[in-house]
């Protein structure tokens, strides 16, 4: 029976209350370790068709007489449309439909940034359709823009309320401490990126709006179309089957999608609308950049007393507050935390979630604080942490469904240990050096979430799930998990997804919740399935249902007799088996989350401020591997975008304009296979116990967290320089190397930091 | 609980070992009569769609790229391809891909008639490749065609062996008999021609095949093309969302969907293979001819003692035998019948299915044997049939579920009894009288039959069944059977329909199944659903479930509260409720059939030998009727189907070369409006209290059974002449009203008929 439960959900930091409707899951866990197919390294379902180009990407959705989108964006960071022609551009060969402000959500005539959204031409080409964006006559009013984050708090400027969230007396504690380090940290904005840019293609049959898309969310757009559209949700199908990537800009329809709708209803035609790369750079959401003004307060025993913080997001034209505080509220068992968070609202484009957003920018600051604190008491950063560590999560006193952040230390000693060989490698101009840094997260998921598999009489398994695969393996991971309850071999389960017309609720690809959401469920519809197979087997065999079990696609019965599961499935004729499975509740009371390490080893050129990352261990606790092949491989990826966030990628603007700058991948650096290291993946692999039938938690976001403090810490351990703002490129590793000697010179205090100006960051 | 059956079914009259998976169902049936929605009329779901265009036909199907498949088809009835050169063909403008005979499934190099497929091109348009099938050179053998069915019987020219089904001794019931009758009836070949041409378009999508097809049987279609093809079935999804009729002829892939997938495969584009209305009467099947030689013995008092009948149906160069011998197995409760079935193979196109094969054939030759019995006797036709009315299954000797005949024939007693004053309008060469006709059919349907009901967060519900809608209304009486059971208003449902990669396994559109056997199934899963539904309701709103209901969109507690279903359906956010249902079984031991009466009001000119059939009136027993509007249009299409078949269609061939001359709807004579007589339409609308928890027979076959003995015995009534053959037309009616003549001059001795020479309607 479905149980509702009224609970409170923390949504990127905030906690809303939700009712949740909730299915009761009574499989018992597998035992922990590889089994017949879980647990085994597994190559991906779809890579022969991804290989081939037969994998259907929204990109590749081409419908009989569809037309082609542009958009004209605002070449200001603020203006307003005063008047706007669109008489030209209709006029324009090829040109079958035009549109202005107010006439599909998004286009407004206040643009707040540039590349903000403003009209679009619908032609039979792409290029009939840019080239008539160059007739729309517009007369603009260009407006003052805010570009600086903290002159837009001091003004009072802000997306939604500011964020206080304190536990304890910190500043009773500080007074107390035996130390006390206060530090500035800066992170940078950096933008997605996804190999498939933005995209939509939408086409009305009838009442009903069919929306191909590239999405993180199927359902999550489905009802936002819905919603916006006032269409009855049944009447919006949304799907994305195979999609290149998102990171979390991808959870919304978007306002090409509007557009393309809009334009469609208009012409009656199919309407596709994809993002330029320039676009893409422009006006898809981006990872906000922050301010970090933190302190610490410790005994000299290395026990944290106080942590606080002041933080500013940029947040531009619009966004939500990621928990940039998160870290500092989770990692350590601090008794006394206070933070404030301040969303600035800037005429820049907007944030869009990012893989871990504010955890990923707010662990580079608490982690390269932690090594500040470890220096000033001398102390082993490794041995600091491990003092530090909550055995109960700090925030609320919960117990931890589990907690393997302790085997990740002990797991990262080996790796900690390698520092002194590194440093002694030293040459030149070139320091080597260790750091570490480590990492809480989400990744528990949780319910609603629901599967089927269906069973055909040719013994052969598909699951069904409208769930995505953002890239990430999850057709395969779902296979083994489906072969494995079934007793197939896994090359007889497919997996179908990425329809809302086809197949029950399924959560978005986010929140590193599609592996411990959708496992259980998926797992669950298989226990259903095979429990019809072996009912219609024990009467077709004549013997008890309990004395057969299916393996490796045959049912075996105690007796030793055995039969090819097709026999028994060949009955069915056209029919099939469906099992249907929902997702059991999180355990109730419990903190659920997940923890790592990671160690890395840099060189740096103290002349040129070159910085080359050469090794890095990621060591991960996610509950139960499925597939090792792709968790590592998942790791890995995570590890390289985070090289990039640390060490090159940002997104420039002009700080007078607020023009953005960097347009281009030529201009926005992302890291190439040069600039990869040596990778080493570890996985804790031990189910949570407490965690549904499945024990998996998740494994998206996690490794990204670290990356950039454990850089940083390297930097440090390498050369005796703190970097204090990400990229940390050559002019910031000169400046901290400037810093570093000034300090050993006595030219600057403690604590003091020498600032230096860099373009506005925002 | 799935259970195993292993039972024995009727397929068109043959008795297969089956097993059946079946669920349990614990519903009980809704009380008789209208309910909020079910029993009361309503217009069709798709009723806008279609009128608006909106509804897509295979015909509609366009997909990218898309070629146009024809088709190179054998000129000569019989024939053996010496030689076939593709080359020229290859090289036109246009053309993509050519195959020849043993390049697909069914293109063969033997041509067993005139239209048999032989070869086929693909080009980038429809007139390209019908340009190029003139360049394909063939060497033809021409062979000696055999056309005669008696011929072909009498050298064993056969389709599977003669078919002999007996129960007690004729021969002694036959010489005790106070009156014997030999009769000979004949009835022709017709042709489905429903407005949509068989058509497919086939994609692969890597290893899998898509076809959109017009089909009545999506999952017969898949799984046949997986098991011709040798692939996985999973692989093979099949669409067919709206169909333009079927009539029984589309329950198989055909050629041209086998020559659509292989051009596709060879071409690595989309290809579209749709025949012309020309095709359409050369290759996709018909009601095949029979002869009919019947004997029936009974005793003064008009108690039927003995049935005979041999039986030659002329089955074309393939198909399977209909039990046109059914209704004298099953209409009256003789205890000796005795009949053989021969099916002839002749070089004609092959029969198929069409809408209640055999008993529309049978009907017409037992049913005006028994008013040649009942001239005979000098008794009412009506009284006779009464007096010999089955009250168990003769056949078997198992009771009916249900049978409402004796309720037919009451209310056929005011139709009936207009035949005096129709009679006493006769004028001049017009002369006038009544017929009638009853019928027995099958209709129960049967598992496993599955459905889904989905229920949004907006209080909106969807029926989602991998179904067909073959035109008959499905999706409004699926629609209300799922209102009625959740008590939503009807437009709050929607029904998806006609994908196997979309819902589960459904029954074909055939055998009069589609509501029996489906209806039950989306029952039970809206039952499920709403239990769902209040289960969650109960939790919110703390209340015992027991004591809340649903009624027209409202939650309503026994204490006189009540919410909108949305409120507590809110709760789901981006999810959904899932119901599942299933079908339970047949009554155990049960005979489950459908009855009807037909009364016919003709005029007959018995100069020209013109007949107008002035009005008729169907009264049917089909169990529970669940939207009455639906219903009588489905009786209304039968009978004036049945109207077609009786008096102007008729498939020629040449009776040498056996070349067919009726390829065009201009030469092959379907009924038009000006046809189509008054339709008085009645449903006894009894629930069949043993039949799952609808009690709903199925009604798509029924009314055209009993049409033209109830056409040919109004003749008889009208005019003293007895027609013997199918069609009715006017050499038909003036060589009846010849033999009548000579009859009452003494020239013919009773049982002796003139027989007049026809081409052979083979």
């Amino acid at each position: 029976m479905a149980r509702l439960i009224k609970t409170e959900k923390e949504v990127e930091g905030r906690y809303e209350t939700v009712w949740l409707v909730v299915e009761e899951d009574s499989l018992d866990q597998w035992p922990a370790g590889p089994r017949d197919v879980v647990g085994k390294p597994a190559v991906r379902k779809s890579a022969r068709a991804r290989a081939r180009g037969e994998a259907r990407y929204t990109a590749d959705v081409r419908l009989p007489g569809m037309l082609h989108a542009a958009i004209l964006r605002s070449p200001y960071a603020h203006a307003r449309v005063r008047r706007i022609d669109l008489s030209r551009a209709l006029a324009a060969p090829g040109v079958r439909g035009a549109i202005g402000p107010g006439d599909a959500p998004e286009l407004d005539e206040v643009a707040g940034y540039h590349g903000a959204p403003v009209a679009a031409v619908a032609a039979d080409s792409e290029r009939e359709a840019r080239a008539a964006l160059k007739l729309i006559d517009v007369d603009w009013e260009v407006l003052e823009p805010v570009l600086d984050p903290d002159e837009a708090v001091r003004r009072g400027q802000l997306v939604g309320e500011p964020r206080r969230v304190e536990r304890g007396d910190v500043d009773a504690a500080l007074a107390e401490a035996d130390v006390v380090i206060e530090s500035e940290y800066r992170t940078q904005t950096v933008l997605h990126n996804a190999l498939e840019t933005h995209q939509s293609v939408c086409v009305w049959e009838g009442e009903r709006l069919v929306v191909y898309t590239s999405t993180q969310d199927i359902w999550g757009v489905r009802n936002a179309i819905a919603r916006t559209l006032d269409l009855p949700t049944d009447q919006v199908r949304v799907v994305c089957e195979y999609m290149g990537g998102g990171f979390g800009a991808k959870n919304e329809p978007g306002h090409y999608t509007f557009v393309a709708a809009e334009l469609a209803r208009r012409t009656g035609r199919p309407v596709r609308c994809a993002l330029t790369r320039r676009e893409e750079n422009l006006a898809t959401g981006n990872r906000n950049a922050t301010i970090q003004r933190l302190t610490v307060g410790a005994r000299r025993d290395g026990t944290i007393v106080a942590l606080a913080g002041e933080f500013v997001a940029s947040l531009g034209w619009d966004g939500w507050m990621a928990f940039t505080a998160g870290p500092m509220h989770g990692l350590y068992a601090c008794p006394n935390v206070r933070t404030v968070e301040y969303g600035a609202k800037l005429n820049t484009p907007p944030m869009a979630a990012f893989r871990a957003p504010g955890f990923v920018e707010g662990t580079f600051g608490l982690e390269c604080l932690i090594d500040e604190l470890a220096a000033k008491l001398d102390m082993d950063p490794l041995e600091l942490r491990r003092r530090n560590y909550a055995d109960r999560d700090p925030a609320t006193g919960a117990p931890y469904s589990a907690n393997q952040l302790l085997e990740c230390y002990r797991r990262a000693e080996k790796h900690w240990a390698r520092r002194h060989e590194v440093r002694a490698r030293s040459e030149g101009p070139w320091r080597r050096g260790v750091g570490l840094a480590s990492q809480i997260w989400y990744g528990g998921g949780g319910p609603p979430a629901y599967a089927w598999v269906r069973v055909g009489s040719d013994g052969r398994a598909t699951v069904i799930t409208a769930m995505q695969d953002i890239g990430t393996g999850t057709r395969t991971a779902m296979s083994q998990i489906a072969a494995e309850e079934l007793g197939f071999p896994l090359d007889r389960v497919d997996v179908v997804l990425g329809d809302t017309d086809r197949g029950p609720y399924a959560v978005p690809a986010a929140g590193s919740s599609t592996t411990p959401s959708m496992g259980p469920a998926v797992r669950a519809a298989a226990a259903d399935a095979r429990r019809q197979i072996l009912d219609i087997a024990a009467q077709r065999y004549e013997r008890p249902a309990e004395s057969l079990r299916i393996r490796e696609g045959r049912i075996e019965a105690s007796d030793g007799e055995s039969w090819p599961v097709e026999e028994v499935l060949g009955l069915l004729g056209n029919a099939q088996i469906l099992g249907t499975g929902a997702r059991g509740p999180n355990p109730a009371g419990m903190a659920v989350h997940t923890f790592g390490v990671q160690v890395a080893e840099v060189a740096v050129d103290i002349e040129t401020g070159e910085v080359r990352v050469e090794r890095l261990a990621a060591i991960h606790d996610v509950g139960r591997v499925i597939n090792p092949l792709g968790a590592s491989s998942q790791l890995e990826g995570g590890v390289i975008q985070g090289i990039g966030h640390t060490l090159s990628e940002e997104r420039l603007v002009d700080p007078t304009s607020g023009q953005v700058l960097t347009q281009t991948l030529d201009a926005y650096r992302m890291p190439t296979i040069a600039d990869v290291p040596e990778i080493v993946t570890e996985l804790v692999d031990v189910p949570d116990p407490n965690l549904t039938s499945l024990g998996a938690k998740g494994l998206g976001e996690p490794p990204i967290i670290p990356v950039a403090a454990a850089i940083a810490n390297a930097i440090r351990d390498a050369t005796g320089a703190a970097v204090h703002e990400l990229p940390i490129d050559r002019e910031e590793i000169l400046r901290a190397l400037r810093e570093a000697a000034d300090r050993r010179a006595g030219a600057l205090g403690e604590g003091a930091k020498e600032r230096h100006e860099t373009p506005a960051t925002v």
